[in-house]
């Protein structure tokens, strides 16, 4: 067993990749796993793919977040972009950079982390490559199936449609500020910060359920439906009162001023879904309408409450990404 | 036309990623390109990937290689692991991460290299993700199929197995032993060090044609044949006879001192393919004979000329990724 506290510069590559890669379960529809040139997996029809690099200092910080939790992140970033096309995650592939002073216990809950959110979403992991670098970077390249069903794109939202949602907003924004200030509490968003909750299967169900576009609110709400509207050629129009304003988000935003709505709206990083579905069609299961899709009319891709947001100051703040 | 010496920190990211996506070129395999959450390929089957990460600073300087030179090489190193599985590669996605102050031209430059090596690999760009970070680091992961036949493992060489290789060896690293005493030539070892010379369409012709075991030799011949003697099972015995020892390599051999074999033995980063063949197979064009499998010895899982092949003093200043 080797000591946590050792180096990664210590280590030599092969025992680390051993290391991390012995206690790994794979679904069955793994033909072949991580340790020959490539690794082969079953997928049934095309391919889903997609990329996100994690940087430390950029979107972590290792005195805010512990391993495990960016071992979760990193892989439910990641699923969430194939939920939003409908599909179902399979597998993963990670880019793993770290100087040399990393412990080494850094990087085994930093894996650990990572088997058991593979684990909670049922996607493998495939294979890795490990390399020196100055930041701890993380590129999770995941892969998925349809299940038989027509991806579900950004362009597909037409005038008529009901705007539906599922999982958080605002949580990771609260945890943020509230961690950016000095405190560890509300300990609910602090969590939500660090590990998104990604409503793991609404994808599929909604695809099935027939929703014409969809989208993983990475950035925000209304930057995010905005790219659905300009897509698709419409307009969006939300009704706050739709949104349940959670309780730990209202003392988050007593207790540091930040907007309350602002925080729903535009708060960054909780990775919940945004779909439009035909009017006829009933919800499915974890979906609540918020809004509508209408004719488009100049410059305003997203209303709320029929009219264009405006932003409080020190709106970026809010947005755990907005400074990329 | 943005100014090619304008810094990242001053080009937003939604505008960079358009310049750089505007004038790429899909196969008709890509059934949704770049855009979305995540595309969509259409693979025949079981699905190949792999992963490969390149730090400035470890795998490449921005002194000793262009941009466009880094884009090549990005490419071509993934695209290989995939001919390693007998595979044919369709399509690539991109982590890319960059610290402000790199030039917009750097970034517009490792873009036209790698959609240029895609070209020539008959590759597709799928997706990618743009990040800050100190180093520029970038993490690109191949997606490709198997046209029907089954991977060419590791794990297949069977005693009485012929040895072949297609592609350089020791070229890569007779360019960094020269870069890395101050010299630009010769000319031809440097830009093989800058971007290696991958026998695309290698991998698949070695699997019709039957072959039992192949791996892409990125960290030296002997080492790479050795995971390939352990994971079948086999010693492999090479001949050094029936090595052509091209021109340019005398010449670096005779200027710097460094053993000419051991180039060609252990030097890394070049991505020839190494596969074994029953005896009874006609080896496919391109592919030439070197040695032979055997039932295996004690701690001798590869040979050269019967012996174990000793290191001379300095070897590991020939592997470009040794340091790893």
């Amino acid at each position: 067993m080797t000591d946590p506290a050792t180096p990664l510069s210590e280590v030599g590559e092969f025992s680390l990749i051993s290391l991390i890669t012995r206690d790994l379960a794979a679904g069955s529809d793994v033909l072949l796993g991580p340790g020959d040139d490539a690794a082969v997996l079953d997928v049934d029809g095309p391919v889903l793919t997609s990329v996100d690099v994690l940087v430390e200092g950029v979107h972590f910080r290792r005195d805010w977040s512990s391993a495990h939790d960016v071992g979760r992140k990193a892989v439910a970033v990641n699923v969430a972009d194939v939920e939003a096309m409908g599909g179902r995650a399979q597998g993963i592939v990670v880019g793993f950079s770290a100087p040399g002073d990393l412990p080494v216990g850094w990087v085994r809950d930093f894996m650990a982390g990572l088997a058991g959110e593979c684990a909670a979403a049922g996607v493998s992991l495939l294979g890795g490559d490990l390399t020196r670098a100055r930041d701890v970077t993380i590129a999770v390249t995941v892969l998925g199936g349809l299940s038989g069903r027509s991806p579900v794109l950004r362009s597909g939202a037409r005038p008529g449609d009901v705007v539906a949602l599922t999982g958080r907003l605002g949580w990771a924004a609260a945890g943020l500020a509230v961690l950016g200030r000095g405190f560890r509490s509300p300990r609910v968003v602090v969590e939500a910060y660090r590990v998104p909750e990604v409503p793991y299967g609404a994808g599929a169900r909604a695809a099935a359920a027939g929703a014409t576009a969809m989208i993983d609110i990475s950035d925000g709400l209304l930057g995010d439906l905005g790219h659905v509207a300009t897509a698709s050629g419409v307009r969006i129009e939300l009704e706050s009162a739709a949104f349940e304003i959670p309780e730990p988000l209202r003392a988050v935003a007593a207790a540091t001023g930040v907007d309350l709505l602002g925080l729903v709206l535009t708060g960054g990083e909780d990775h919940a879904l945004a779909a439009t579905f035909p009017a006829d069609v009933a919800l499915p299961e974890g979906w609540q309408r918020i809004g509508s899709v209408h004719e488009p009319l100049d410059d305003s891709a997203v209303l709320v409450d029929g009219a264009v947001w405006e932003a409080p100051a020190g709106y970026d703040h809010f947005r755990p990404r907005g400074s990329r």
